[in-house]
């Protein structure tokens, strides 16, 4: 089994170098390789997804990520912005599902800025369309207004846009993952507004006929913006569009405190993978050794489970990292008063040895 | 002066109820004239947005609006559903700037999910932009799609649109705004992805040059989802498009735990403007004389201050709701154990009478 290995920008490398310590010390056969993205990718190749590095994701079997981005590319223009190699990733790959869980570990209740009675056992899993909606649809630009009361003025556009089995296809997966846990699906739109969100709501709405076992609800966007501060614990899977889940999937990863504890799957229609933390490249720690790799490793755990069909070697990273939990080992993101506080390597050598 | 009054759903008519009575005594002369909205406008007139009411909206020189929906109303087609009414009288009367303050009062501290001190002495204003973006864009519909991967498939597609002037006048606003507080602008984007806001962080720092005074950062929408959880005291003025400042405005306000507090405006160029609590209609709980109509009636304080030219009467309303709090008087969704409980007019009355 071939695994890319795409460790990115600011503390990316560090981060993965840990995963990879972890995936090793399985006793498996992995070939693992890597390639240089993000800022890297342009820094070596002069694009943020360089040619090589597409062709070794798409060979492989599944890719492990780290993060992209670093204040010495902000100013590139923006095709060649370390972000586009992710987004690059996704289109050219149809990674059109992106799983984020949402979990607060009972040890680190405190990290939250939310009272521990409305996050303690928080275990949401936000599924995002990746691949659809306004990040992708054609057409947009910079135009002169073609009609409307701005005509002839300089305006920006977009065009968000989601053809129905791409709303099929992530219904079902949405379906499938509330059948595994807690069987209840929120699917989250602005019908109210939106067509392309009441098609949206539609064609949900019909393929729950299949899955009779799942209670589905319909919420708007901005109500459930409310709901995930008021009572994050009353939902169990969230389904929606590319753009709602960016934004909420990011608000629930907060609602835990300890985004730096946080994996990501995104995955095409055949499970495979490309796996990433959910916090970002944090360029002002990099290289400092003090980045928590805790996220980057549940993502490998992720990776083994979802597209290597190594469950039983997932639950022993899951098991492992709930032990150095247990342990008192925490970095500094997640640090409070009577743990023990680690660097990266610390943290990783730990969950190795707790394998 | 004449004030349009526009009690529409739910809870509607009795939070405006008691607004009134407030209104009145102040011993100013106004003449109120009140229309049906929403569901009552269909039940009334066959249309959430009848044309008296329309005609009354625009010769009043500012409206007072309660809330609109209900659930007899939730299977009409949308044209006729009752948020159609909010969108229509923001269209036809122009009220692009939407001011949505998310303040948390000290004796309120308790009410919010958040820790007391992550949000206690919270102050923050957000401002939305109003009648343009995907809410109004064309073209939108559903289609057989044109051309892309889904090509010959049905879709639904929304248009995201932001011309140059549009832009300018409400960064104008913002600015305008933060001069007069904390003299901090975050503008809200997804500049990495859209081409509708990278044009608006561009000319959102084109306008920038004329207010020197103000700091002005961007922030990624779904970073800015984040922050407000983490560190919501960190803003002082956000100012962003409609979409996005839909979802973030409600995010604020449910930090606050106290949405039935807070008040909001929506002003055309000349400050004319619509005035509503943002909360919603409450129908569960709608002619039980329990709902809290302090919203409202600060949204009354608000409509002196920006439309009416009556500061000092806005001021008295301010320090009479702040005097009822401080006497411990609370209706049901702020209520805690040591402070006194009481229903919609109660409450009305005390204002009144704190005066
Ligand atoms: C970097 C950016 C393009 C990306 C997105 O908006 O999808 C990021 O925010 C994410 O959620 O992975
Ligand atoms: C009712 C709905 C159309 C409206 C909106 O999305 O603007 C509401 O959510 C609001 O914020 O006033």
């Amino acid at each position: 089994m071939k695994i890319a290995i795409l460790p990115g920008d600011g503390i990316g490398p560090e981060i993965v170098e840990q995963a990879v310590n972890v995936l090793n010390a399985l006793g498996e056969k992995f070939e693992l390789e890597s390639a240089p993205v993000g800022g890297a990718g342009y820094a070596a190749h002069g694009h943020p997804l360089p040619e090589g590095t597409l062709k070794l994701a798409k060979e492989a079997d599944a890719i492990l990520f780290g993060a992209v981005g670093d204040w010495q590319y902000d100013t590139l223009e923006r095709s060649l912005r370390p972000e586009q190699a992710i987004l690059g990733l996704r289109k050219h790959l149809g990674l059109f599902a992106n799983l984020r869980p949402a979990i607060l570990y009972p040890e680190l209740a405190n990290a939250s800025t939310l009272k521990p009675e409305v996050v303690s056992g928080l275990d949401i899993l936000i599924i995002r369309e990746l691949t659809g909606d306004i990040y992708f649809g054609q057409p947009r630009g910079v135009r002169t207004a073609p009609d409307g009361a701005f005509k002839g003025e300089r305006e920006g556009f977009d065009t968000m846009r989601y053809a129905e089995s791409e709303i099929r296809r992530i219904a079902h997966v949405a379906f499938q993952a509330a059948q595994k846990r807690g069987k209840r699906l929120t699917s989250v739109d602005k019908a109210n507004v939106l067509e392309t969100f009441q098609f949206w709501k539609d064609i949900v709405t019909d393929v729950h006929k299949e899955y009779p076992d799942v209670a589905l609800d319909h919420m708007y966007v901005d109500n459930a913006a409310m709901q995930l501060v008021r009572a994050p614990k009353k939902f169990d899977v969230i389904v929606t569009g590319n753009m709602f889940g960016d934004i909420l999937s990011d608000q629930a990863a907060m609602l835990t405190g300890s985004i730096g504890m946080l994996p990501s799957a995104s995955l095409d229609a055949s499970n495979k993978g490309l796996y990433e933390p959910s916090h970002g490249s944090a360029p002002d720690i990099a290289g400092k050794g003090i980045a928590n790799p805790l996220a980057t490793i549940l993502s490998a755990a992720m990776m083994l489970r979802f597209s290597l069909n190594k469950a039983e070697q997932a639950d022993r990273i899951d098991n492992a990292v709930k032990k150095v939990l247990a342990q008192g080992l925490r970095t500094a993101d997640i640090y409070e008063a009577g743990t023990t506080k680690v660097g990266t390597g610390e943290m990783g050598a730990a969950v190795v040895k707790a394998l």
